[in-house]
């Protein structure tokens, strides 16, 4: 793993960003669970995504389908039959398994030289059972991407909302597939948060909303997750690349550590679910043009990203090493509306009963208004480092003056300059310096 | 299925609160999916949660665990075994099953009057299969419950945030259970989303902080989520109740239509669940008391509530039919930081260019700052019967005088007054009269 990997996996543990899923038993299928530190950086992302796609926008709504769906869904959507799954191919010496797109030499076990079977296909969906017998009949799926959701709610948005096209179904959940080779820490992981819009449109519009989506989607992550313009890139798939429901992908992928790689997904699905679904529950999903009189099936662009992704994308951007009196100093430069916590109170010294009365008292005034953190468990160098780490853009102190002139100190986590100001006038201060320009 | 019932269900699929999960393909196993409105109902409830039992409190901070976790966790928590399963009869004619408990005559089938089997044990987790090989290996479980993520991160938390007993770590996220019996809409699902809160505490002080969780959750359902007191209750559970890892529970009930049941659940848990783990991983998870010096394994203090039955109590609740000029009003008297739309912008006839230019104008100024719907799809009259059934706090109209004095009409749900404010002013009017007081 690239060293800046290792810094970033070590920071999200020791700082309680992310921890691996059931660790006390050994960790378990690459699943991973967000700390105190990281929920508050995942709550960030969504809201902050919810706010661009949903609130600000007339022409698209929210959702929250559930995650077990008739299996139905997914036959009619083809992730039963080929078109969701991988090549394997299997040792019949030691039984391990690998894709068979990755094997370098076809012919024989990477792990132990034994020979190998020919290549069969896996599917990626994980499968459960509803209902009190386990049978064939309550068979079903936990869902492998979440626009299936909002595809089979199309009519129903459609209806009650009184929506016409074009216009979008925005939904934030998990999704849950069985990947052969998860890997490199949170970037591939068999359960993950999507955040997917599917925009549905007049057919023939495709490349235009195509376009405009694209352009959307990338203004999104330079300026409301703050990535830095050369990490990020749009690279199309060939087409023998495509999905199985795509007519056209362009990713946008970030510069990881690994390498260029998929960020989120522009697709145009052309009337393929619609279409399949209308087929499979025998319902006319049909949209009738007041202007022109016709009927047609709605096309869909898809815009599909990741919390998880987003997640890991913002700690690499911002992670941040300058020499500061010739010590290391760690920092995530985040953008102040994604931070997890927006301000540190901290008293100077912590064997001062006033002080340390006073700094209580400064984060009980604080705490209501924004996510705020008391830590008096170190000496005011290592409390600075430790809101340094986690992206905290205000670190309050409370020293002796604090309690003659009733006024605190401000320190800027990426000037590091600081400022004297009044406690009563604390919160208009912060409020003013938290607020997007 | 009582009328109020039949009524809240209607009113949730006609204003997209709620839909039948699959629903055109038939509907699936007790699972539902959150329309436009219902998603921002949802989410007001996660946010003013989060904020009560995080944000706003020194000692609780939260965490989000994986749904898919290693089945050693379930062993542990005694999920896997006798406590965490029902007890089914079947016919052996039909074959359908029920629950023993459920039956009243207890010799024949309620379907068929066919003989029934012995009563057998049933698990109600739902299990799935993780790693490319389905066999038993790979054999896991979708969580039951949120709060074995919570245990198994007890020491990761304690040690990266440095937090000291007592403290709770708070967790919002999906759990599933097989149930036999789901039903009454949203109120036993298959699928639902917990909100819940572990707090750790010295052995002995299990009662003080049993009764101060019990009044805290009691007066975050009057105040913050607004419920009339007199459909509140509690109700303490007799010990052949008691779940397998309580040593007390209390239940927050609620007067649904179908009687007075369980809302939220205060439990003691002992130190079950860390001890269980302890012996399981072959871990330490006792904790040094730095005042007496001495170590002890914490006791659990448990909160247990859901965001699906929040959602529904809150729909009951504020459902509302009064007569308005001989006729029939239906108003969600929803407490403004839940409603799921918080102005409505609506012109008083469509067919004015300027009017309907005008106040989209004005729906554009808004929809920053709060959860905003532009509707000219009816009478104005219609328009305001959809915002009242879906809770809007304010609607707005622009009528003809709003092109010569800059002012709107702002006309309030619960009174009906009308008021006119100039176009500038709004969004201070707004702010004002949604701020929590």
């Amino acid at each position: 793993m690239p060293v800046i990997m290792d810094k970033i996996v070590s920071l999200c543990k020791r700082r309680g960003f992310i921890y691996q899923s059931s660790e006390i038993y050994g960790g378990f299928g690459s699943c991973y669970d967000y700390g105190p530190i990281g929920v508050e950086l995942k709550n960030n992302i969504k809201r902050v995504w919810w706010k661009a796609m949903v609130q600000d926008r007339a022409d698209v709504v929210g959702l929250d389908s559930a995650v077990i769906m008739s299996p139905k869904v997914w036959e009619a959507s083809g992730h039963l039959t080929a078109g969701f799954a991988d090549e394997l191919v299997e040792c019949k010496k030691c039984h391990h398994r690998f894709k068979a797109d990755e094997l370098k030499d076809k012919t024989k076990c990477p792990d132990c030289g034994g020979k190998l079977t020919i290549p069969k296909k896996f599917n990626l969906m994980m499968q459960t059972y509803v209902g009190p017998v386990q049978d064939e009949a309550a068979k079903t799926y936990l869902r492998a991407e979440t626009c299936q959701g909002i595809y089979v709610n199309f009519e129903n948005v459609l209806d009650t909302m009184r929506m016409k096209i074009p216009f979008g179904i925005a939904q934030i959940g998990k999704a849950f597939r069985n990947e052969i080779t998860p890997g490199n820490f949170t970037f591939r992981t068999r359960e993950f948060e999507q955040m997917e819009m599917q925009y549905f449109i007049k057919p023939g519009d495709n490349d235009k909303y195509f376009d405009e989506w694209k352009k959307q989607r990338m203004d999104w992550y330079l300026n409301n997750l703050g990535i830095k313009k050369e990490n990020l890139r749009f690279r199309e798939h060939s087409k023998e690349e495509l999905p199985h429901y795509a007519r056209k992908a362009v990713d946008i992928e970030y510069n990881y550590p690994f390498g260029f790689k998929e960020f989120e997904g522009i697709h145009d699905r052309g009337d393929w679910d619609l279409s399949n679904h209308a087929k499979h529950s025998g319902k006319d999903f049909s949209y009738f043009d007041e202007k022109t009189k016709k009927k047609y099936i709605p096309n869909v662009v898809e815009t599909s990203g990741g919390v998880d992704r987003s997640a890991l994308v913002v700690l690499l951007d911002a992670y941040h090493e300058e020499k500061v009196r010739k010590e290391t100093r760690v920092v995530l430069k985040l953008d102040k509306d994604l931070a997890p916590i927006k301000v540190a109170v901290l008293p100077l010294v912590r064997n001062k009963e006033e002080i340390v009365k006073k700094a209580k008292e400064v984060y009980e005034i604080l705490k209501p208004h924004f996510m705020s953190m008391y830590d008096d468990t170190g000496s005011i160098g290592r409390l600075y480092r430790r809101q340094d780490e986690i992206g905290t853009p205000f670190c309050i102190t409370i020293d002796f003056d604090t309690l003659e002139d009733k006024k605190v100190t401000v320190r800027d986590r990426d000037t590091m300059k600081q400022d004297r100001v009044a406690i009563d006038k604390l919160i208009d201060f912060l409020q003013d310096k938290l607020a997007k320009r």
